[in-house]
């Protein structure tokens, strides 16, 4: 039974994990959906009842119903690399693609509907509500009047994008920001605004979880640490990440959390107040790993490794949905 | 409890299913996501662990806890009505919008994750072979060699979209359509191909099922009708849509397919053959219903007016992903 892993050829944090694979004999094949239609090719036959699949990826064929599990790391877009792209072939290429993988019962890490649906900062923050990990107050809203009573009520306040997008992704050039204590709000009411109750923060969490294992990572604030740069992703890099345990509320909040989410992986971020208290920002679900595992040693690749090469259960039902995490 | 309308201005339609809510008297909200941020507004706020969303539209006020069911009608994209629209601001705009009604807890017609899956043709096809529905011998296929193949152990073929999308649509126009007995298949190395068993028609049936309700309308063939004739968007309109009964084996097949695929909505298409058998073609999840309607008399707005004003059962687990329709 292969593995398959979907990312792009210049992925090294794929690489990381396909070492372990390799060390292990489990048969991985690597498809990049960019290369179709040429580098990478597809074929699937519904005939008396039955189907049948093929990929071809880097002269390997593999069935469909071989497939352990799949791996939705950085993949490109679909027939992006062919000699003339366009929006229908980019379209036809990922229906033929993705809408048979979804019929093929492997494992997903993740599974693209739960992966869409965990974008979704609102709704990340509902879910983490009434998962039971602690939330700072946050407003989301387009009235100028509502952000101001929020202001009154919380005086120290931070304003992030909605969408939780990665200010490295132009134009999303929007960090986390502190607000200034005479903000007027008038522009509140031309886009969606998020404004959250700022957490006087000791120290910064990446917890990874991978399946059922946490693996988590905390980086303390520097003394001197400017209250005004709040977003860890732009802080100076001379800190170290450190590995940490994780208190058991979290981890039943957090094991809550992905349930209800049907994510294999998540990468979540906690502010750690003065009280020890693990405050939730936000759940990645394609969180990079990468530079935890360099500074904590942790085994994140290989447990991911690990978590792929799973046998596939003898009596798994095999769902068309693909969601064989959800135990329903 | 509320009725939430996500539709365009223009959507006539929607007007239809409007006018019975209005008879029975339920609370209707109409808003087109291309009015955020202006015409319509919204504000939700995080605090001690639960959450309060209002939107506004219309001159309309709803709390989210106050929506029974949701209906995603034809919602335009979201804020491209504003001065200066932006990918950015869209992006934020649907966060913002669609995160908060993801927790609301009210009904779907349809959920956005269902019908996003829904639009994926191989998952259909695979699908309605596992609920027990007939489906012609169809390949999806980049290898001109499986095409060769297929067409020598069917040679009566039609060739469509895999994306299944529809011809008024540019660029996507490409309607079904017969395959030619000399084609040379070498063109299908350039993008997926679908190939399918063409059914020799007595009818087209259109399908629609509404909740738990099915209702089924048959359009015979025409005795001159041309064979190369196969899309029946394309079809001469002088034959009218009549009301059929449901085979019940049919019936089955479309309950158990719409159940997995967590639909409250779909219009199936069927070919009906000399023998009487509906052939499986595909499910649309925002299947058009006016034309059937108009034809055949049959009270399909009243029916989706009646399924979006249930009431909210009283111990209804309220989900946060909001596909309250799954049983689990």
């Amino acid at each position: 039974m292969t593995v398959l892993i979907l990312t792009s050829e210049q992925d090294v944090t794929a690489d990381m994990v396909v070492v372990h694979l390799n060390a292990s004999a489990v048969p991985v094949v690597r498809l990049d959906p960019a290369d179709l239609i040429g580098g990478a090719a597809l074929s699937g036959e519904y005939v008396h009842g039955s189907f049948r699949g093929h990929l071809w990826s880097a002269g390997r064929l593999v069935g469909l119903d071989g497939l352990r599990s799949v791996w939705v790391r950085r993949p490109g877009t679909p027939a992006s690399r062919v000699a003339e792209p366009s929006e229908w072939l980019t379209e036809e290429s990922s229906q033929a693609l993705y809408g048979m993988l979804r019929s093929s019962g492997a494992r997903w890490m993740n599974h693209p509907d739960a992966a869409r649906r965990a974008r979704y900062k609102p709704w990340q923050l509902r879910l983490a509500q009434r998962s039971g990990l602690p939330v700072p107050a946050t407003l989301i809203t387009t009235f100028p009047q509502a952000a101001r009573d929020f202001a009154a009520r919380f005086p120290d306040l931070v304003v992030k994008p909605v969408s939780g997008a990665h200010p490295q992704e132009p134009p999303r050039a929007v960090p986390t920001s502190r607000v200034a204590p005479d903000a007027d709000f008038a522009a509140v009411a031309f886009g969606p605004t998020l404004l959250q109750r700022r957490i006087a923060k000791r120290a910064d969490i990446r917890l990874t979880v991978v399946g059922e294992r946490m693996l988590a990572a905390r980086k303390a604030t520097a003394p001197d640490a400017d209250p005004d740069e709040v977003d860890v992703r732009f802080a100076p890099g001379d800190v170290p990440w450190r590995p940490s345990d994780v208190p058991p509320r979290i981890a039943d909040g957090v094991r809550a959390y992905l349930r209800e989410a049907e994510l294999a992986y998540g990468a979540f971020d906690f502010a750690e107040d003065a009280d020890g208290t693990w405050w939730f920002l936000e759940c990645n679900q394609s969180g990079q790993f990468g530079f935890v595992e360099v500074d904590t040693g942790q085994p994140i690749a290989r447990t991911i490794a690990e978590w792929l090469a799973r046998p596939v259960p003898e009596n798994a039902p095999k769902r068309v949905n693909g969601t064989s995490s959800r135990v329903c």
